[in-house]
């Protein structure tokens, strides 16, 4: 049987989770490729710390360059994180006409128009399975599966430990910093999960989605985000009475000639397959011009599951070098067009049903003055909540508006800002009906 | 630009929604694969029923072979369903040399073995992504996504028919008969939906997943099977009385040296990912050894969904033919062992919870009788609900049984048949902890 030889770059978590995979599955995998995969270097920095696998020495190596420099490996597997330095060694392993695979979201979510460019030139091929939703193929899905259809919606829950925060907050009515505590505690959340919880990640991950799904690399920055830190157990609890759960949601919405790309905490329908997504999963809903609704859903993090997504495209390279082909597919599955632009919508010209929480004087008037500046700003008002349990003499006014433009919403609440009735932070959250 | 030529044989709901799909999509098709996809030439032997659709009329003929024999043709796709004469007209494409496309799981499920083998024999390539689960890229997400993984575990919704009435069931309370008899006069059943409701068609669909899934061609009539018809309003409630829904399941899980293959109505906890998968919607959730639980929905029929299915599979292919590549992947990703042979666990010694409704008298002693038959089984029961309602002097006692093996509660509910403490047909309904 043929042989195709692999190098790792980086031998963290996810570098191990490869390996693994690599090597308890090596039957199935030589079965599925038709050809025998094998780790013939790993290279890492820390060469000493007990990785808990058994791992022949003679693979190891702290120099990079003994992967990328060695004619005998095919696919070169980076996992090292971060941008720099990451980047640089997929540049120059591209040059040498390896195939390469990562991992890395941050790399391509901020450069991936060079690195999708560098592949093209240098004909090889790229795999970034695992740069999105963990051990999800929504990557595939979109290259292949899906690639008949225009995509008009995808909406995911990108970041696991985001979700893991607002399950425990819905099920448990904790408040977020002790929910964050507990999840640091048990190793379930960095220390401080910043990243995690700003939207940052889940935005990097839109980014690559929408890469694919269009066609074309988008401004990384361009994306707008908004994180979990200020949502409260008593908003969870009021959406839930509107017949809504809360979850932070990676949203791109294709308006014919712009795309909204936003992260931040919606509250979505109870019975919407999106709102059973619990604990750490991920999931992708999305909708096709022709396939309608679908969803995919797993683990969207951790060694195991990572390291299948990796090894997925391994696989995929695998095969492509056993029959002698060379960037079969383009990274983001399309023809390039480099002077292609996806236009992203200012978040102020969305439009969406708001949930306003205000805390207010427990006084008369008060509901009709929020209302009246609100009204001012053409929004109207669907639905409110108003229940005594005063607080150092203030109460919850909740409210869920029609349909209403962002900026409207912004300006009336920047307005309210000085009003004497309200007594603190008014807490304001989109509406998607999925 | 290159041209990559279609040949579609059967116009129907499919081939009407294939060639929508490649019309409307051709600008964004041709951008994914590189080329330009057109349709050349499509048989059908009714060249008069409007379809609602233009179509040149120089496309159209009468005779199969017209598409077969055309050398300039790339990609041949059947769609014509039903067996026989699919299955010639396939073998005959594949000895030209074309690259094949088919939607026909009830020839895969049948005589997988015979095409998925001339397939590897004239090196040419398969597709039959829409065979499963409509619009859902599960087959297409097994032999690439997943494929990493042994899988251990896939649980199915694969027949939309039955999951619309059982969620109608469900919802509204209303009777089989009722139900089924407002889907075939809305068209949403076929007039009687025999293969949809008796498990046929999930059985057709659990052949095929299991073979890519396990790399081989299983027995189709070694899957158990079991349908709908008997299901009753009081049985869903009871089910969610104890924190279950009822779903027509295919289920196949991997033992090491065999393997379960089963359709049947099952119980599932309410908080499952599944439970939440109602009206016309597939799903299907699958464990792997590395990536854990993964889910997979979508709409699992239908003209646009299926049509986008089957333009995937198209797009490959175009793909392929594009860089000159025959035979890319057998058809099952496996390298393929004719020996290998895949043994399916007789249903009679599965080992499941159960559930069980008798139908009995309202008289002392009831409920001793019939669990003293199921503890002389080794049957323990974990709940019962005994409410009175009596309705002509019988009252349902209903139970729920600790694991059991599957003979030992055939034999006991065979031996309380005798019995004149039961009024009626008992109801026995497997639970699947998911």
């Amino acid at each position: 049987m043929q042989q195709i030889n692999v190098g790792i770059i980086g031998f963290g978590t996810v570098g191990c989770g490869t390996f693994e995979v690599l090597t308890t599955n090596r039957e199935v995998i030589a079965n599925r490729v038709g050809a025998e995969v094998v780790v013939k270097r790993i290279a890492d920095l820390d060469l000493e710390s007990d990785r808990g696998i058994q791992v022949n020495r003679d693979l190891l190596t702290v120099d990079a360059m003994d992967v990328i420099d060695d004619p005998e490996i095919d696919v070169v597997v980076e996992l090292i994180g971060g941008v720099e330095k990451a980047k640089e060694f997929i540049l120059m392993a591209m040059e040498k006409g390896k195939n390469v695979v990562t991992a890395n979201k941050a790399l391509l979510a901020e450069y991936g128009s060079e690195i999708f460019e560098a592949s093209e030139r240098y004909g090889t091929s790229l795999g970034f399975e695992a740069s999105v939703g963990g051990g999800i193929p929504i990557i595939n899905a979109l290259r292949r599966g899906l690639a008949a259809n225009r995509i008009q919606t995808m909406i995911g829950i990108l970041n696991g430990t985001s979700n893991y925060i607002l399950t425990k907050m819905t099920k448990e009515g904790l408040p977020y910093v002790k929910v964050v505590q507990d999840a640091v505690d048990l190793g379930f959340a960095e220390d401080p999960p910043t990243l995690d919880v700003d939207g940052t990640d889940a935005a990097h991950k839109l980014a690559i989605l929408i890469s694919i799904a269009f066609g074309s690399p988008v401004s990384f920055n361009e994306i707008y985000k908004e994180g979990i830190t200020d949502l409260t157990p008593d908003d969870i609890r009021f959406a839930g009475q509107f017949g809504y759960s809360i979850k932070l949601l990676a949203i791109a919405r294709n308006l014919g000639d712009r795309l909204q790309a936003r992260i931040h905490p919606a509250m979505i329908p109870k019975d919407h397959i999106l709102a059973n997504v619990n604990e750490a999963y991920n999931a992708i809903y999305l909708e096709g011009d022709f396939v309608g609704p679908n969803l995919y859903y797993g683990l969207g993090a951790g060694k195991r599951p990572t390291g299948s997504a990796v090894v997925s495209d391994i696989i995929e390279l695998a095969r492509q070098t056993r029959v002698g082909l060379k960037g079969f597919m383009p990274p983001l599955a399309h023809v390039r067009s480099p002077d292609k632009k996806i236009l992203i919508q200012p978040i102020e010209e969305l439009t969406s049903a708001y949930y306003c929480r205000f805390s207010a004087l427990d006084s008369p008037g008060v509901l009709s003055k929020i209302s009246g500046v609100l009204g001012d700003h053409h929004i109207s008002i669907s639905s409110v909540i108003q229940k005594g349990r005063e607080v150092n003499g203030s109460v919850p006014i909740v409210m869920l508006t029609h349909e209403a433009l962002e900026s409207n919403v912004q300006k009336a609440l920047s307005l309210m800002k000085g009003m004497k009735i309200l007594t603190g932070k008014t807490i304001m959250i989109r509406v998607e009906s999925g």
